[in-house]
């Protein structure tokens, strides 16, 4: 069975199948800071959609990061690798393209456990 | 066990593996429409897709929406949003990319249940 | 349970689920070369890990194919299409963006059944 949460007017923030949970991106909310700052944005919205469904960061799968400035990727590092325990890093890709919306630095997909 | 689903030249449209349907991209066959026209000859390609596979629209799980004009994201989501009913919006994220190749406006990469 | 294999300073180069084995980005490692070079040094790669994990490429489900010059595609499309057998290509879809890192011409995202 699919199971949605969180829904908003154009997605559903999470969809949940066989254990899996599927994120849509995640964007910071304030984007006048800049990539480690929004980078930090997005992992605490991450830690508070897991909590809320049960699971936690130990349990990501996947991370999909976009960013639209490729030459500050060093921050996006900074600020997701001093948030995640070494042994739990999940699979990762960092692409740089074009944009992501007005000030957006970096934008998320991930998937977890549940 | 993989199942694959209506070979191409260079891929399978499809590829089934536990319960889930997994997407190659899809554009628009008539690229010379706007980006809302783009958009809803996808949603029909997939819902044929679908179809032919035992599944619906309300079974997609994630959707991955590429764009090559971001100035026109607003006219991906009028064909999206009026193709989907809200409580079975997929997790999804659109990102503006550098090509699609020539006039494609859109692309989109889905997951769905069986 | 989530496993993760192949531990880099950032991340995990695959994480196992239920079953399917999802992969980090994967670019060459000689980006001197051009985007055919790149890309049958991504498949080596994708053999190796594979191998490693007692998968193999006949078990690939998606592939997502990120190039950053899009006029090179065909030569992408040459060392991908030479390396897979016809009747298990994956489901896959090719992105062209803005940038991957210097002289990285294509990243590769697959998951496959183990």
């Amino acid at each position: 069975m699919v199971t949605r949460h969180i829904k908003t007017e154009i997605m559903h923030r999470v969809v949940e199948y066989n254990g899996v949970l599927y994120f849509g991106g995640l964007v910071a909310g304030d984007c006048s800071q800049d990539m480690k700052g929004q980078t930090e944005q997005i992992c605490e919205k991450i830690d508070n959609i897991l909590a809320q469904l049960g699971s936690s960061k130990e349990k990501i799968i996947t991370a999909m990061i976009y960013i639209s400035d490729f030459s500050q990727k060093s921050g996006m590092n900074e600020g997701w690798l001093k948030w995640l325990p070494p042994n739990h890093l999940p699979a990762r890709a960092t692409i740089g393209v074009a944009n992501l919306g007005e000030n957006v630095l970096v934008e998320v997909v991930i998937s977890a456990a549940k």
